[in-house]
């Protein structure tokens, strides 16, 4: 992860309490972001005392979000120093994807690993919200108890729906065919009915697309050696197509909380209608349904199509490639009218997209340079990018909590400790 | 103007004579926002002693950055305070907008206020860009000449241009036929050739969509008491449709600076070939050639056109009403996608859209209401908005440098003062 150290500087007006408060967070952070650090290096860094940090770090140590790893030589003058490290047990953070063909569960320690993963290949769609929400209850309790095994402790969930969330709850979701679910207390009433213990569990949710994005933001680079890119739009080829925006490294949310519908952007207004209620958006023609009917095979085969339609491209069977050409095609129109606007440094294909690249990308690439006005979009400039293989909407809630935990680690402390 | 009062807290590592030059600016800012404001007003809102703040007025009111108005009463216990306001002669902006028909310059003091305007209608497609400049730095010359006139001393100039603009030089402005052009360098020679005193005036560029923007955002409340809007999507229609986003209070540049770019976005993508090179833009469908063409008018006619197409639209006649309806259906298709992106507060017509609003809106917030996925497009919610009456290109760029001041006095004092 790459979160940026804030200035040591407290908010204006602080007392002694949220100083100290502050500074904890800012010590963990550091510890985090330099994936290992002495005492010495922290104060160094941060610009505390050396009493001050070692004091701060006594507190994390005890309450269980750093360890102490043996001792290391600086080469410099002075004694050697113990390497501290985030705890790879203690404060967890669950992660619950509900999407509309799949469950998606994980657990993320405060490294970023993902220590938990589970996966369910299920069919949301008509299901009745509630349903799903204690089924995906029930895989998260499942994934809880195997993180109990490795003594890690989830502080907190974050759900990930395909759809339009805001204050908890799901707007809508075109294609799971939800309305105004509030999903944030139908699932931790449903974890509760199941584990007593997690009746405190805080819950809160956000869109796939967003969380993916976010996954993709800090965990790309370091997993997958890339060049890091701050400021992308990101596009999500599922059942629907959804969509994220990072800019300078900041998700952009949008004045409602609903930016980033890049699947709803027009391809022909007068084209195929569209769960959304309008014609023609890019879903109707980049989304999972009409690749696979455009490609002749079940347009309701899921992952099990998709997995279909990559072979036959690899095959080089010609209705498999003309489809995804097509796709392609559409997807760099409408991606390039996004480019327009945000002159973004890259464009990551996520989902499905990412398998489906090879094919989807040269017509996308083609569109790109033919359109994008600044003349900075060449063929193969590697701005139009697979995402990475580790970053996902579940993976991506479940560091979000992380990073809650990291931003305020005083306010996920273990009960009775301390 | 709505600039943040940043918190008092110097950069890190500041020396004594950085802190200072730190809390001049928040001094004059702090007076700039309120108003006007007493030392012991000031001293509360930002939290220096007073000793300290009365130091930093004496030093802005020496260099004529604020000046003194009289007594004021607090109601309160102690003695009146004298009231600060910023000054409103010595330093301020020079803006110069060079678009495709017309050059606008435009002085503005350090309140904001427009003290000098000059406006020249002419056709600069085609021309020289040394031709153009040169005309503009002679508008120029006399705007300063002119505010010299009111004891305004202009501090430096910005050039705002149709086109994309990075690191002083137009890379490309299609509709003034312009690749490659050093604006900055070749304005400061010609301005320096008339007016040798004005040698070492700082000459920065921008796009003209973004200064319009931020004119909108820094002037749009004060001037026509509108609610405020802090996110919007900002549209230009001239000869060339231009674009800029402002998120959360500020400007998005985009990785390259060319973000923005919503007149190249497609309405079709087989339609006519478009100044950018690619084909079917919304500039094609939504551009001044492109309306008055469909409206059965002289599609160069520019200015007096448009205000031709105004008179018929409002006289009822049914082809002015058609052309801007189509026009207003494809700006509603293409402002919905840039809404599904960006979820703004608002979309802001500038520019000739001003003047069409009535007759583009309804199309437009038709298909708006049809395609924003969020729902929260309805018909009329005042979210599509015509600019304010005063915010354009030229005030924007001369408030530009303004704020520049605002940020930083120390840089402009005048020499041997002090």
């Amino acid at each position: 992860m790459n979160s940026n150290n804030a200035s040591p500087a407290p908010p204006a007006k602080a007392d002694k309490a949220s100083v100290r408060r502050h500074n904890l967070s800012l010590v963990l952070r550091t510890v985090h972001d330099e994936g290992e650090a002495t005492r010495a290096g922290v104060a160094a860094r941060v610009g505390l005392t050396r009493a001050a940090v070692s004091s701060l770090v006594d507190q994390l140590l005890t309450e269980g979000f750093l360890s102490e790893w043996g001792k290391t030589f600086s080469g410099q003058a002075g004694r050697p120093g113990t390497v501290l490290k985030v705890a790879r047990s203690g404060p967890a953070g669950l992660g619950v994807e509900i999407n509309i063909d799949y469950v998606a569960v994980c657990v993320v320690d405060l490294a970023g690993t993902d220590r938990v993963r589970l996966v369910e290949r299920m069919d949301n769609r008509g299901a009745a919200p509630a349903t799903v929400l204690n089924q995906a209850a029930r895989i998260a309790a499942r994934a809880v108890a195997s993180a109990t095994e490795q003594e890690l402790r989830p502080v907190a969930a974050e759900l990930a729906l395909p759809g339009l969330v805001s204050g908890g709850t799901v707007r809508q979701a075109p294609n799971l065919g939800w309305n105004r679910v509030p999903v944030e207390g139908l699932f931790a009433q449903a974890l509760s009915t199941l584990r007593p213990e997690h009746r405190a569990l805080p819950v809160s949710a956000d869109n796939e697309a967003n969380l993916a994005a976010m996954a993709e933001l800090w965990f790309a680079t370091a997993d997958d050696d890339r060049t890091p890119v701050n400021s992308f739009v990101y596009l999500t080829g599922e059942i629907g197509v959804g969509g994220a925006l990072v800019l300078n490294g900041q998700l952009l949310r949008g004045a409602h909380g609903f930016a980033g519908e890049i699947g709803h952007l027009v391809v022909d207004p007068d084209g195929p209608p569209c769960s959304c209620g309008a014609r023609g958006c890019l879903e109707q023609y980049a989304g999972q349904a009409a690749l696979l009917r455009a490609a002749g095979l079940d347009e309701k085969a899921g992952a099990a199509g998709v997995a279909e339609l990559e072979a036959r491209a690899r095959a080089g069977r010609p209705r498999a490639l003309q489809a995804l050409e097509e796709a392609g095609r559409r997807l760099g129109r409408v991606l390039s009218g996004a480019v327009n606007l945000l002159d973004p440094d890259a464009v990551i294909l996520g989902g499905s997209f990412r398998e489906l690249k090879p094919w989807l990308a040269p017509a996308a690439d083609a569109e790109l340079t033919a359109r994008v006005v600044s003349g900075l979009w060449t063929p193969g400039n590697g701005r139009l990018r697979a995402s990475s293989s580790s970053g996902d909407a579940a993976r991506g809630a479940a560091a979000h909590v992380v990073r809650e935990v990291l931003a305020d680690p005083a306010a996920y402390a273990e009960p009775g400790k301390d």
